[in-house]
Parts: C-alpha cells; structure tokens; sequence
C-alpha cells in the first residue's frame, strides 16, 4: 500500500459512484424498465458502498483495507449485471466497476 | 438470518450512528480533547459505516452480510477506544457499539 | 427549537430513510415497475437527504435548520408522489414523509 | 444551469469533500487541536453536505438547487473557519470550500 495507489482508489471509487448513479437515474427512464431491475438495485448499493470506502480512505482510516474488501465484492456484483446490458450508461458503469473492484483488490484486508 | 435478526440489527446500527455523532460532538467539546483525538477519529468512521450497513439492511441488499462484517470490526475498534475514557458519552457510546458488534456478528458473512 | 424537537425530527428522518429504502426495493420488485419510476427517483432521494439531515441534527450542527428546509422539500415532493400510489409500502412511505416534513418544518429555518 | 455547470458543480463538491476529510483528520493530529474545534466540526458537515449534494447532482435531481443553497452555506461556514488557522490543509480545505460555495451559488435555489 502506497500513497499513489491510496489515490488511484479514490479516483476510481469517486468515478464509480458517478458510473452507478448515472446509470440508475438512466434505467429510470429506460422504456425496457422490466429489464433494468437488479441494475437499479445493484448501482444503488454499489454507489453507496464506493462513497462510503472513499471517504475512509481520504481520511486515513485503519478500516479502509476491510471497506475496500467490501467495495470489491459490491462492485464486482455490479459490473456482471451492468455488463449484461446494451444500453451506453450500464456499459460505462460496467468498465467503471471494474476498475474500482481492481483498485480496492489492491489494498483490500 | 431472519426478520428479527434484520431488524434488531437495523436497530443497534441507527443507535451506534447516533451514540457515535453525539459522542464524537461531545469530545470535541472536552476540556481534555488532546486525549479524544483517537474517539473523534473512530467515532466518524464508526457513525459512517453504521449508516451505511443500516440502509443496506433496510433495502435487503445481499451484499449485506459482508457490509455487518465491516461494521462489526468498526464497532469494536470504537468501543475499545471509547471504553477507556470515562466520559458519559463514551460510555454510552462503547455500549452502542458492543450491542451493534454483537448484532452484526449474527449476521456477517 | 427545544431537545424534544429535536428529537422528533430525528426519529421521523430515520423513519423516513427506512420507509423510502424499503418502498423503493418493494417497487423495484412491482409488476407495474413502469409506474413507479418517479416514485423508485424520488425515494432514493428523499432517504439520503433525510439520513444526512438525522445525522446534522444528531450531532447539533449549526445547519441543521437549513439542512431541515431542504429535507421537508425533500419528504413534500415523495410524499406527493407515494401517496398517488395503492401499494401499501408507497401509502407507509407517503405517512412517513409526511410526519417527517412536518417535523422538518418545526425547526426549518 | 447547463451541463457544464453540473459538472464544474460537481467536481467542486468532490473537491470539497475530500479537502474537508483530509482537513479534519489533519486536524486531529494538530499539537493544537485545542484550537481546532471548530474546523473539525465544520469539516465533518462540510464534508457530508458536499458528499450528499454531489450525488443529488450526478443522479439529475430536481432537489439539487435546493441542495446547492444548503452546501454553499456549509462551505462558507467551513471556509471561514479554516481561513483563520495557517495549517497548509486548512488553507487548502479553505481554498475548495470556497470554489464549492461559488459552484453551489450559481446553481442554488
């Protein structure tokens, strides 16, 4: 664990609470709403985690190798279900989940 | 896992978010704060972890038992700091936390 | 403003945050999802805004008053739109942000 | 309000929210925490009135003029706080509570 990859992971962590509250808000309006269900749920519990890991690693906590363990699993979670879609904003969230999984493994417990 | 358990546990973790604010709020305001630095500090991560563990419980997120694992060892590095000092707020607030430790433990992955 | 209402505002945020935490999974799960857009969109907000304004008010924040008015917008405009709807967690959702605005409204600035 | 005062919005409130976590937690290591009360306490709603607000933004709510009027005054509340202490990260959580309060301000209710 190092300061460039503590950064790395808050950047990815940030991007991906964007990804997933983009892409919710878009399958909200989505015409194949049915379809979009577990995606909207996924991205609800996936942002709220990555929100809550950066803010522990921006302020030092000891917890953030347990926080980022956590992460990976939400993240993980969400990017097979986004990645199931065609839609332009669950692709993006896909790809954005999967660089926050990568970068918590990194400094996971 | 069951209703009862679910709910017991949303229970202790919006009465450990509110024992941590409040403590922490209270340390702040300590003749002796030089000896409330570590509270301060683990009363935030505490209260932020609670609350994210309690509204992932709240909507049935199967990401939960892993978010009651975090949360258990959030409480216990918080009521083992909070323990030491003798302050009411602390007191109470070790005490919300061994009861949110306990309760997450039930349900952790 | 006096600690009884300040306490009241706290237990009907944290009501309010579980009342749309659960309301928006229970539309995620409707068969007539496509209906309940607005309601899933304004639930998810409504919960944040009421958990962060519990979490102002727990620990005495001189914003909590503006953070208050903003949150009785917040339960104004679900309440609105949950009570449109017959599903019995969207009319529990429509009472829980309907006491939470006026307990909002008490100490709103 | 356009997109590219969402997204400079945005990226402000992030700003803001990182400057207050590392603040606060820098603060707690002060020799004179004495003297750091208040940034500490003004830190900790800052920090959480950004994070929130920042999210009520990327989701597109219609809430976020009203969040915007409740952040700017968190951060000139933080700012003017942090602006008294020398620190180089009050100076630096100054600096971004101040670009977050102008952010807030263009798009405030």
């Amino acid at each position: 664990m190092n300061e460039q990859q503590i950064r790395a992971c808050i950047d990815a962590c940030l991007a991906c609470v964007e990804a997933c509250e983009t892409c919710a808000t878009a399958c909200l309006d989505e015409p194949d709403i049915d379809m979009m269900r577990a995606c909207i749920r996924l991205d609800r519990d996936c942002a709220d985690v990555c929100a809550t890991t950066a803010r522990l690693l921006m302020r030092g906590s000891d917890l953030h190798p347990q926080a980022c363990a956590l992460c990976a699993e939400a993240c993980a979670a969400c990017a097979a279900e986004c990645g199931k879609h065609d839609h332009g904003h669950c692709q993006r969230c896909a790809a954005a989940c999967r660089a926050c999984e990568a970068a918590c493994r990194v400094l996971a417990a």
